[in-house]
């Protein structure tokens, strides 16, 4: 292992690993019920602005630009707490959703699960 | 939205989106405490293999190769039940680990939080 990988691993310090498109992926997880609400990406200026305004904000990959979450629906996720993975790649967010995470109404974006090959609500 | 999109959000057809890179984003969620374990990639060969065998494959976009989880150390998840999100670009599995699902030792990779500017473990 490199002194690098050593030091984001071990380390104190916050030392965001971006991939080679300036992202790394973003967790939001309902701080209260626990359930995953949603994922997606995050550039240098949507954690800077997640952290410094405490609503997350992420990097929309389909329209390239910054999107604060709640932005047109008023369903703001506030953050109440950033956890950090390993190689410090990827953030776990708990947060206090204020509305559905979900575009489509849905409390979180994973309201459907796999069985066999077909989609089936997921048992609320 | 797309008649494709409605399909993708509110059908029945499980029609997994892959990026540009032909991955799309799996968290593995652990069944009983229901932390998060770790986040990875999946290609279509992951996705197919994790299916087929009850176990979880990633793609290492590192390696640029099929990972099994747990092939050197054992410590397998295995997957009971896969959530799909919205637009079938991630995915949530819900697993029960063989051991710690981080190869540092920890349970989970996300056992660091951001408190100011310093990383400090997460509370147990």
């Amino acid at each position: 292992m490199s002194t690098d990988s050593a030091t984001r691993e071990t380390g104190t310090q916050f030392l965001p690993r971006f991939d080679d498109k300036g992202l790394l992926t973003a967790i939001a997880l309902d701080s209260v019920s626990r359930e995953v609400l949603m994922v997606a990406f995050m550039d240098a200026e949507a954690l800077a602005k997640t952290r410094s305004s405490g609503l997350a904000h992420f990097h929309s990959r389909s329209r390239g630009k910054l999107w604060l979450k709640g932005e047109t629906s008023g369903h703001f996720l506030r953050v109440e707490e950033i956890r950090v993975d390993c190689d410090q790649d990827a953030l776990v967010m708990l947060v206090r959703p204020e509305g559905p995470a979900c575009h489509t109404g849905a409390t979180s974006c994973f309201y459907r699960r796999l069985v066999g090959d077909v989609l089936e609500p997921v048992p609320g």
